[in-house]
Formats: structure tokens, sequence, C-alpha cells
């Protein structure tokens, strides 16, 4: 999964919040839970009500190094086309910064928070020594990209994936339906085989492969732990079992013994980890001893928030990327998901998780690249967002009047055809399409991409009976209602601006004792507005029509019709080597 | 055809070459032949010596009105999608400023004038009374659409193309390969078919339906005449017969009489038309009794200033749009060209035209609509245009490095799939994708096309053993350099900064009897440079990958494999009314 939301929407949350705990302070003795949400440019802390979910406060640190696409930081060294890492070292700057912090909007002492949580952006993974040492901290190898934990939206392992699949297919590997019938290049097996193929004294020295979302719980509590939800959706352990040691060797024999840097029991969700060293005791300010949770993943952690862990309410955490979960009551393999995994989200029902990865950046990227001077100058003088702009000028458009439909591709696509070799497309432009005419045109097709992964669910046996939407673009209620329309679906809206991190902290409680389970906990603390939008009849029928363009374009360029952005990718890779 | 330049080029021009005619003033008594090229944005007049083409001076008058694409002047009315007309006053404006400013700058007097030859883009087509009078300058006709002159670039009558030539498919009429197997929405008969049947009072009321090439000749020598070269390439005369009157029934019963509004005795290019009115030389200043020559077309009269008017030799006229003409010395019917005719470029050969209708005016739609502040801030501090700067950051490039291909039909695609639903695409944009690459891929996508039409005619058997670059896109050496690499020829350039006006002054020559024929005055006063780029053999390799992606898309969406761009327009056609 992804970090959700634009630096833009978390300046104006900010802002928005501090007043709020601010009013609480002194006035609330009751027990809290602290959430700590670990995204893709920053990291929030929510402290929140153990009693109602109530959010006291909340911070928000953004890291130093960010996304680090480019190069590294301090050598400089140069990253090749699709890579993207980040640095240990921002995570822990969230826990010395922003739960201080929080803590202190919020006016309550270490000894009412009974529990912490955290969630991470998901396949992001690190190499490190036996005791956890990142080995990108490590003087000798900090110059060697392959050291720096790799990020969920790191695209390089594509060749690596394709192989994966390709011997899985071949050898009937029993796990390779329960993700769709591919491993996407973003986990925890396609960035190992790409470093011990490419870094292999980095593979050598890597004691550990691990999962940001367990190693910052390691330096919470000072104990390794693994969850269940990275272990089953990003790292194939499926009925207790991880890919055979035959399997990783026909991949490649040095990569026959890759399980052992990742063995380790799995604790379920919700489940205490340990307790709080007295060094983060010192970083976070909270009392030693407090109880930590296991990790958990950012999007399946907002189902909680969400009230969504019954079977069939899916929630859709539509930020940067687009993550959606769903519980299921049987096992069902579903083409092209990005996994099912039993006790994923809920315990005792099947976790089905698709995703998009490109939304929110693909709006960030046009803004960015793609719209003039006049507009920006426009939304500037008018004191709003180009893209509170841009929607002004699209929003009151008839459906398919810009004659344009675009493939929501730019950063590959996760879910239903899971390949990142795949690349954005626009058809129909002309010399009257205008800027909100594309900006348009890429919120359209992030819908129809929303509505591709929907219906290939429902087809596959997983019913969808509720939509539920968290994230950052919930903000934009044109965007939200055409997703209505364009879904044919109501949707319901969580209410929380922190949906990870309040999920997290309903976790906290759980792990703690304060709840039974995560279905109690979510119902007493977790936040919706039920059915916020409902889809417009014409404007569902007109969409209908589109979206029967943009399933063609869908299955040519991505189902083997066409080889041409495939072919686009590869000259391109090879052009800048 | 079109105007080739935009204003920009324009401005430009007119500023270097002020100087050159005052520093002729009063130096040369040799007999001087003018060329007024009708443009889409501006009208230009060149004063050239018959002994040599040497450019004595130059002046150009830009329309008031330029192309009228979404409401009326005066009455504000809209127009529909697609939409493009102009104004004749704007035309005469240039004959009342430009003339007499350009025998000013040039210091001759009229009485050395022998001659004087216009060309003008077409099928640029207009609706007038029998005396020559434009409907729209009818006050009761002034607020209907239909009544003003529609500009080559006018694409709403795709419809009535559509059934043009399927009732021609069907009976089998004779002159339709002659036209590639298809006619234009653009020409003659498209236009008169959408004018009968969107507004049949005034489609009644036109006693004449005539091109503005020879409109303007009639407005200079008082006499109605029509040229070979509109009249065979947009008025689909063939062997000397115009379609019949039971094909023209078949399309509509109320047309079959529609040939009465053209009928006229045919002018061979370079003859004379007649002489100068009163009327005429107060507008210009010249003596009445002056020599007037048969309409001409912009991009056929520049054969002659390219010194091209040979077989084999392919001048290309690489602006706004581009225009494509080459003779032949055999009759072969070329899928998707614009038209084969007899002496339609010169006496005795077969004239080939084809078109491309979308290239400077996609990059003009790129600069204007999508490229950021930051750039145009960036160029504007350097004291440079936006197109300048986009290619200092492109031209570095490797062939490919960019991972996109576009589809130039933003403006339809007037050679090998004469369709104007078609619209721009482009494949392969990620989160990575700079403006600078669009800019590159627009570039390379004119490129593609250009190539298309060479291999299309090649293929059909029309030797091109030349190509000649003429137009506003010269001065632009990296695109030139493009050009060479992606058709794998040298490319021949057009040295007069007025290929058009020096063309028709040609003509003019011709027609007063300086010359005995277009060959020979064309060797006297044509300017060229010889193999001015030349390709690189690496590139133009990398090149072949790129265009065999843009083949096969061109197919696929051009062909019938895909009707989605068709779908996109309907949709979009009748969203917007």
């Amino acid at each position: 999964m992804s970090g959700h939301f634009s630096l833009e929407d978390l300046d104006e949350r900010v802002e928005n919040e501090h007043p709020q705990g601010g009013a609480m302070t002194g006035s609330d003795n009751d027990a809290v839970a602290i959430g700590i949400d670990f995204g893709t440019l920053s990291g929030r802390v929510v402290v929140a009500s153990v009693a109602d979910g109530r959010e006291l406060a909340s911070a928000e640190h953004v890291y130093e190094h960010g996304a680090i696409e480019e190069a590294l930081p301090g050598s400089g060294v140069r990253l090749g086309r699709s890579w993207a890492l980040q640095s240990p070292k921002d995570w822990v700057d969230v826990l010395r910064n922003a739960v201080p912090a929080a803590l202190a909007a919020a006016g309550v002492s270490a000894d009412q928070v009974v529990g912490v949580a955290t969630d991470f952006t998901a396949c992001t993974i690190l190499p490190t020594t036996a005791d956890g040492t990142p080995l990108c901290e490590l003087d000798d190898l900090k110059d060697r990209p392959h050291a720096w934990p790799k990020l969920w939206k790191h695209h390089a392992a594509q060749g690596q994936a394709d192989r994966i699949n390709a011997v899985a297919a071949e050898r009937g590997e029993s796990w390779l339906p329960r993700y769709g019938g591919k491993i996407s290049s973003e986990w925890a097996y396609a960035k190992g085989l790409q470093l011990l193929e490419e870094d292999r004294e980095v593979y050598d020295r890597a004691e550990r492969w691990i999962e940001a979302a367990d190693w910052i719980v390691w330096q919470l509590c000072g104990e390794e732990t693994r969850n269940s939800c990275t272990a089953g959706y990003k790292g194939i352990v499926q009925d207790g079992e991880r890919p055979s040691r035959e399997y990783l060797a026909a991949l490649n024999p040095d990569f026959a013994d890759f399980n052992a840097k990742m063995e380790h029991p799995l604790l379920p969700l919700g489940d205490k980890a340990g307790e709080l060293t007295a060094q983060a005791a010192e970083w976070t300010g909270l009392n030693a001893g407090t109880v930590i949770a296991a990790g958990n993943v950012d999007a399946h952690v907002t189902a909680a928030s969400a009230k969504a862990v019954g079977p069939g309410q899916m929630v859709a955490i539509m930020g940067t990327s687009t993550c959606h979960v769903v519980n299921g009551e049987n096992l069902t393999e579903a083409p092209g998901m990005c996994g099912v995994v039993r006790d994923g989200i809920t315990k005792g029902l099947w976790g089905y998780e698709a995703g998009q990865s490109g939304v929110g950046d693909i709006f960030a990227w046009f803004t960015k690249n793609g719209v003039p001077g006049e507009y920006t100058a426009a939304a500037d003088e008018r004191g709003i967002s180009i893209h509170q702009y841009l929607t002004e000028l699209a929003e009151g458009q008839a459906v398919g009047q810009h004659g344009l439909v675009a493939l929501d591709w730019h950063s590959g696509n996760r879910s239903v055809l899971v390949d990142h070799d795949l690349h954005g497309v626009i058809l129909g432009l002309g010399l009257q399409t205008k800027p909100e005419d594309i900006y348009r045109a890429l919120v359209e097709a992030t819908a129809f991409g929303t509505r591709m992964i929907v219906e290939t669910l429902v087809k596959a046996g997983v019913p969808i009976e509720e939509f539920v939407a968290a994230g950052g673009l919930l903000k934009n209620k044109w965007l939200m209602q055409t997703y209505s329309d364009v879904l044919r679906m109501p949707i319901t809206v969580l209410t929380s601006q922190q949906g990870p991190a309040l999920g997290s902290a309903i976790h906290a409680a759980v792990a703690a004792g304060a709840y039974p389970d995560i279905v109690a906990a979510a119902e007493a603390m977790g936040k919706v507005e039920r059915n916020a939008y409902v889809p417009d009849e014409a404007r569902a029928d007109a969409y209908d029509e589109l979206y029967a363009v943009y399933e063609e374009l869908h299955d040519h360029f991505g189902r083997g019709g066409s080889r041409a952005l495939h072919t686009l990718h590869k000259i391109a890779t090879e052009a800048t080597k």
C-alpha cells in the first residue's frame, strides 16, 4: 500500500486540528490510545479516546527526505528509472517529534496512554543486520542504493516479478492464485530477488529482510516481530507456509535460502507485540512499558476506523494511490487482485486487497507538469488550490463533452493486470482540448480503474455491498460524486481526517485489552457518514459509454492485444541506461 | 491547404525584411512581380525582381478576425464544434494595406510592376451572389454562420464527407480513386452539402460557391475565373468533368444541381486572368490594367519558389499544418492521398497532393495549454520563445528516452486515413514525464505522419527522390534534423522566408510573359539550399523502432481495429449539442 495524502492535504489538516487539541487541554482524564501512521511523505500521530474514538489531537512530521527517487541523500548517487527509496531516520524522527507534539496538543499525560499501535505503507522493506540496524546506516554501505529501504512504489523489480510469475505458473505453485495469478514487483520477493541479482554483497550482508511495518515495532519494543497482514499480502505466506526452497532455487540457485532472512513466528493484528523500551520512551515521552501492538498496514487498519470490518464492506483509501480492502466469508481466487489472506483484515474472515498504483499522484503530476501559468496564477489570486480551480472549471461539463478517455497507468497497474511496465494513455486530444478537460479525464480514469476492480471482484464471487471511501481525495466532492456515478453505487465516507492513525489507535486499544476484539473496538471508536454520495442515473448511464471505451483500451494495451506500452517502456529503459 | 505560419513567425519575418526594402530604395529600376499569399491568420506580399527573384521587400497584414472558431463577429452567434470561418473583408484589407506597404518599402514605382499573382489557403470557400458579393455581407444573412466563408480547417462536415465517400464507393464513381478513395470533409462538396442540409435558405441564395482563391482574383480583375488547381484538388474536376447529377441526387435529391453554382471554364496556373480594375488599383496603389494571374494555392505555388516543379521532388510546406506536393510522370491512384490532378502543379505532369491537418498548431496548442508557468517564465527571462526553450530541453535526449509515442491527429487526419473524426493520442505517460518530453513526442509524431505519407506514395508507385522543406517550422533546426532522421532522407530547404508569396510572384512573371513557362521562371527566381540536413544513421535506426509503434497505433485506431476515437467524437459531439 501507499501513503495516501499529498503534503498540501496534510498542511490543511494540521492547521485545522491543533486548535482542537488545545481545546481539550486538561479537561479529559479518560484512557487514550495512540495511533501512528507512517505514510509516503510524512508520519501522523493521533491521540484518541479509548471510550469513543474522539480524536483529542494529532500531529504530523514531514520526512526530511520524502520519497527518494532521483539520488541518494549525502552521496548523491543517482538512482535508476522507476526506483523509490526511503530513509529509516525519517521514520524515527516521527517518533521523536510528532508523538510528543500530539501528546502536548492533547494535554494528556503519559499515564493515560494504554497502548500504541502503528501502521505503515507496504511493501516498504529493508535489509538489516541481525540486531535490526538498517544496512544503509553502515558507513561502508550507505552509498549503495540497494542498502536503503525500498518504498512501496519502487517499480524497478518488474523483470524479477515477471520471472517470479512465470516460474510459479510453470510449476503450478499453489499460492499463485491467491494473488490473482500475479505477484507484484512491489512486494518482498521481487524486491529481494532484485537485491540479490543487482548487489550481491548487500544481499549477503542482509541478515534480516523486514517490512518497515515490523521494523518500526522493533524500534519501539526492542523485539523483532512479524505481523500476519504484511506476511500474507506482501510476503506470500499462505496456509502458514512460504514459497518452497525448490521454487526459490528455480528462480536463482543463490535465492534458495532467501526465506531465512524473513522467518519468524507471525503475530495476529491487534495482538500485543511487546512493551515500550527505555530508549523509545525517551524519544516519545511515553512511559516505558506501554503496550505496543503488532505492526499493520495503512489501508487494512483503516477498515477499523471506517467501521467496515465485516464481509462485503469495501474500504477504498484514496490518496496518492488507492488501496481497496474488503472481507469475504469464503476463499475465492480473483484474477489480478493483490491478494487474499485469511485473517488479513479481520480475524475469521478472508481479507481481499486490491489497489491502483497511481491516483492522487497522477493529478499532482498533471498540476505540476501540465497546467499553464495563467491557471495557477488565477488559482493563487483566488486563494484556492489548483485542484479546486481545475475542478470548478471541469465540474459543470456534460459527461463525455471533453471527448477524452485516459488510462490511469502513469505509475503502472497494480490490480487486475498487475503490470508496472504499463504507462498512462490519453485518447481524443484535439486543438480545443483544455487543461480542465484533461484533469477531468484523469479523475474519471481513476474512477474507471476502481470500477474495473469492483467488477472483477464481484465476477469472481466476492460480494461488494458497501463502498466506503477514506483518504485525502475525500475533500473533493465533485470527484467523490464522479466515483459514485461511475460505480453506480452510494458512497459512505470515513469522517475522521486521520483514518489510518485512528485505525491504529483502535488496534492499540485492542492490544491493551480495552476491547475484546477489533469488531467491538471499531463499532465504539470508528466514524462514518453513510451514503454521503448517491449516483445520478443519467450521468451513470453516460459514464457506461465512456467506461466501455476504457475497458476496450484496458484490455487492448493491458492484456496483450498490443505490446506498444511494453515496447516503449523497454526502449526508454535502454535509452536511459 | 492551410496557412503555414504562426503569428509569432510572421512578426519576426516582417522585422527582418523592412530594412531590406529600405536599402533598395531608388536603386533598382528592373521589372518586378508581386506575389500575395493569403494565409490562415494574415496575408503577406512580396515584391520580387523578375530577373532573379530577389525579394526587394515584403509586408504583412494580420487579419482582424483571424480564424473565426467560436462566435461570429458582430452578432456573437456561437459556432458548433469543429467550425472555422473567415471574413472576406480581412482579405480585401490585405490588398489595401500590405500591397502599398510592400511597394513603398521596396521603393519601386507602380510602373515597374509587370504582374500580380495570388495564392490562398484551400479549400476555403464561400457562398456569393451572382456578382460575387459574399452572402455574409448581406444584412439579412450576416448572423447566419453558413453565410460566411468556411476556412480550410472547418471540420464540421465530416458526416457529409462520410456519405459522399460511401455513396461514391457504392456507385463506383471513377473519380474516387483519384482522391485516394476518400473525399475530405474540408473540400467543396462536403462543405456545400453541409450548407444545403443545415441552412437551406443560404444554400438557395448562393448563386456562386467559390474558392477564396478565385474570389480574390475576381476582386482584383472584376471577372469571375476558376483555376485548374483548386478545381482539381478540392472541386473533384477530373478529365474535365465534375461528379454527375445522378450521383449528387443520390446524396440528396436537392443537391442534384449543385454543380451549377461552380460551373465555369478553368484557367491553367500561370495564365492571365485579367487586368487590375480601377477599384483595385485604388486599393493597392498599382496601375489599373496590370496583369493579374489565375488563382493558385499556397502549397502548390511554393513548388515554384522551391525549384521543385519536376517529377519526384516533394515539397513539404510545414507550418500550422503541412501540405505535401509532388509531381509524377504517371497517373497512380495512391490510397488516402488528397488527390492527383493533371497539370495541378506543373503543366504536363500529374500533381500529387497530401497533407497533415495539424502540425505547428499542435505545438502551439501544447505550449498554450500544457506548459507550466515556470517554463514560460524561464523562456521569457531568457528572451526566447517557449518553442525554443522546450526545444533546448528536449533536443539532447536519446531517441525514445521519454517513453512516449503520440498520434498527431489533434486536428484529424487529412492524408492516408482521411478522417477528421480522429483525434490525438499519447501513450506511455508516467509520473516522470516532463513537458519537454511531450513536446518532443509531438514533434516526432508529426515527423512519423510525414513518413507515413512518403511511404504510402512510394508504395503506390510515385517515386520521391528529393524532400524539400518550406514554411515556418524551418527555423527549428532540431525539428528539421528530426524529420531527416525519421525519414532517413536528406532535406533541402527553401531559403526564401516568403515561399508562397515568392511562388506567386514567379507565376505573376509567367502570366506577364516574362518567362515562357513555370519551369524556366522557377529556375531563375526560386531559392533553395540543397541537403541542408542529412540523416544520422544511429538515430534513424532508433526511430525505426518508435515508428513501428506509431504505425501500429495508426492502423489500430485509424483503420477500424478500434472505434474508440470515433466513439469519443460521437459522444462529445452529442454532449455539446
